[in-house]
């Protein structure tokens, strides 16, 4: 065996571990009896302590140390590249400051969901400066004299940067304020009216899932109180919910975790295991979950296929035609809740997170001052007042768990989507015609083909590039998105 | 820290690990997608190599000789008893032959069920004798020069002998046999008609386990091909089956597993995920199920609570009156397989698998004599020949996994079970007069303060006798059985 063999057999078995920890966690928002939670406790921190040791195991080291990535073919070197990455990551930070991460940051969540539902803001704040200044630290020792914000981005998004996003960013929000402004002005679109029964909302959506081409030869389909994709490989499950007078909320986080999940399923088979058998960064595993949900799940075509669906199924739901549904599915609604946010403010939510907590990172905004930037700011970009912290600061449980870094990925997923469709498009002109008959199969094939099969094998931008065949920017999404709801609110 | 505590934490993480891993196995066999298998093996090695190598961890034997059991209290010694003999187990092992066996009973398994459904005996004789010959070197490294199958029982049963089997056995079975044919020669039971449907079945079955006491705060009943009781402490899951003309089949496959996994979910909170916080043996394991199944579950009393039930549930099912559905859940009938026998005629199928399991480890027996040797004791134990391997010597799969030792302690299971029910009647009176209103409660509690919440803390043998404050012996089994059957069937 060379070392290239030893390191992969051992990173093939972490891999396995993680497989079970993530499991461990799908069961306990699925399956775990209510009165396990102290046990699943121990069990969680048994498996991260055996997966810390391997991540630190000196062997690791050893065999990179003796390891010639140019004596390696592509995927070999790709390989590397990632147990590089991440080996190094591992080894910058202190093993005690890890700890103490985990540690408040357990209890950071508890205190966050308390003060939420307190609506007691100031409750929430001394914990979150102890995880904003661990943070830092932890950022600092990643940074190694380079920006902290940036060391924090790299877990999420390896290549980007702050200065990149901001400034896309920075672009995007005059259009898409100009773009809520107009549709918020304009006539709303009808409403759903009647309820509609959690099973056959359940029944519906798996046919969506199996619509998309969610293998369930290898995942399943369970409700959850959040929808959420688990797993790489031969086993990718995801979890959906039900609301009795809101079927989309069901429907479309279907959609979207199919879209995330069709990307762990359609990884190539020879990477299974290795670094490369997953997807590569959070903001291509978004773009994957987005287009699949917006630009496929959201056009006028596909809607018209689902309102025949649903007619089938709900009977009169109070819309009269598919165009209306088509209005009524993409409807741009005042709203605090990012998760609730439709295409075009959606991202507004999101660069509202990323000024905020990159000015946290950078030391220019006190935890204490959270509340009243966030609300100034959602003012300013919404057009009216937060009214409650559990609509505004609160609302999001990332901070809590020292997730700053992420939030960014999300609208980078949108612009990466919108890159991707422009090229679906090209490649696929009569591509309407499927959707309108509830045929996905040859966008997820194209999707399949040019990105999810290749996992980890390219950098995020390469990934990007090499599906779409452009050079990532905003405009396709921004295009895409001023069309679509210029024509929906005749602006 | 001292040692002791060190040693502890280590335990506890180790069984932490151990619990995660059982769980997987649960989720295999009712959640996994059908198409996970080869990345579950990887899995379940993954989990397997991290837990040998806490087995064999150089820092338990330096902890170990650093602590004096002396100093300790009752639960400290009972604890390093425990962990002693764990560790001298696990290191008089050689790490390649355990490797072996585990690589060989793999596959040996998957031969095993194509033989079996082949009804081809042939086809397994050679991987068999590769499981007897490893098998008898790892009771040979277990032994030191003491009675190889004596090792292995103590893998199940520790303090127990094949010597002490033998001779009780011996001694049960010509009673056993007497019963069986007096049973066979009366009148037959009535038969149920009708189908019962699955979704039917199942509710009651959970109320069932809820009489039975099984908390689902701390556990789920879901179906499996295999009913079997999974994990300990806190989450406790149990599955059951269900056949469409066979509702027993569920309603004491549940009832069974409730015992196990009552015992699990009974034990003291002070030992959770320590060697004490799980059953002592699989005798003693097997005596919950038991007295929970058939001295409980199939009384007089019992059944006459059930037969409502069942009306309520079924309407008629070709059963006039509770009377006779007692005997129909008591039916004694002729049969080849082993966990479809009742109480009666059960106990001979352990005791032809035990004698020709101790005769292919002394090698007094070869394994291509095993057929032969099955079919000859069978017409002298049962009366009537073998038809076909799959109702002979291919029905179980324990052989082929390598577990020898495990079958004896079933009966044992049995025979401590009839000294609890003896020492449980005279503790409570009128416990009939509770079971026949569906109320277990007194029994159940009976056995949780008396057994099941010490957990590991006393020698399998001790945790009989401080239960049923008797010497444990076959005769209360017998009685029982002799009085039961005598008058179900005029004997």
């Amino acid at each position: 065996m060379s070392a290239y063999d030893d390191l992969m057999a051992f990173t093939k078995t972490t891999t396995a571990l993680g497989q079970v920890a993530g499991r461990l966690g799908w069961d306990q928002e699925t399956m775990m009896p209510r009165g396990a939670a102290e046990q699943r406790a121990e069990e969680m921190a048994a498996m991260e302590e055996v997966l810390h040791a391997r991540r630190v195991d000196v062997r690791v080291g050893a065999w990179l140390d003796e390891i010639e990535d140019a004596s390696l073919d592509d995927v070999g070197q790709a390989q590397m590249r990632h147990v590089r990455k991440s080996y190094a990551r591992t080894m910058k930070v202190p093993a005690d400051l890890a700890a103490e991460i985990a540690k408040v940051t357990s209890r950071s969540q508890g205190l966050w969901a308390q003060a939420r539902a307190d609506e007691d803001v100031a409750a929430f704040v001394p914990v979150l400066e102890e995880v904003v200044a661990l943070k830092r630290q932890e950022g600092q020792a990643l940074a190694e004299g380079g920006d902290v914000y940036d060391a924090m981005i790299d877990d999420y998004e390896p290549e980007m940067t702050a200065a990149e996003l901001g400034a896309m960013f920075d672009a995007m929000r005059p259009r898409l304020v100009a773009l809520r402004s107009g549709a918020l002005a304009a006539e709303a679109p009808v409403a759903l009216t009647g309820t509609f029964p959690e099973g056959a909302q359940m029944k519906l959506t798996r046919e969506l899932a199996r619509a998309f081409g969610y293998d369930s030869k290898h995942g399943r389909v369970d409700k959850a109180v959040h929808p959420f994709s688990s797993g790489s490989g031969l086993d990718v499950r995801i979890t959906t919910r039900t609301a009795e007078h809101d079927p989309f909320n069901c429907f479309y986080s279907t959609i979207h975790e199919v879209g995330h999940a069709a990307y762990e399923q359609g990884i190539d088979r020879d990477y299974l295991l290795t670094p490369l058998g997953q997807g590569v960064s959070m903001g291509v595993h978004e773009s994957q979950s987005r287009i699949y949900e917006n630009q496929i799940g959201r056009s006028e075509a596909f809607t018209g296929w689902l309102f025949g669906q649903m007619k089938d199924v709900f009977g009169d739901f109070g819309v009269a035609d598919a165009d209306a549904f088509y209005k009524t599915v993409n409807g741009v609604h005042q709203g605090y809740i990012r998760t609730e946010a439709d295409e075009v403010q959606y991202n507004l939510h999101i660069m509202l997170r990323f000024d905020l907590e990159r000015a946290l990172m950078a030391g220019d905004l006190a935890v204490g001052d959270l509340e009243a930037a966030w609300n100034d700011r959602f003012e300013a970009d919404f057009g009216y007042a937060v009214d409650k912290p559990s609509n505004g600061c609160l609302q999001d449980v990332h901070w809590s768990l020292g997730l700053f870094g992420y939030f960014p990925t999300y609208s980078l997923g949108n612009v990466y989507a919108g890159c991707l469709n422009e090229s679906l498009r090209r490649a696929v002109p009569d591509l309407d015609a499927q959707l309108a008959a509830g045929d996905t199969s040859v966008a997820t094939a194209w999707l399949r083909e040019n990105l999810q099969r290749h996992g980890g094998l390219r950098t995020p931008l390469d990934t990007i590039r090499h599906a779409s065949g452009i050079e990532p920017t905003s405009e396709p999404l921004l295009t895409y998105l001023e069309t679509k709801f210029g024509a929906l609110y005749g602006l």
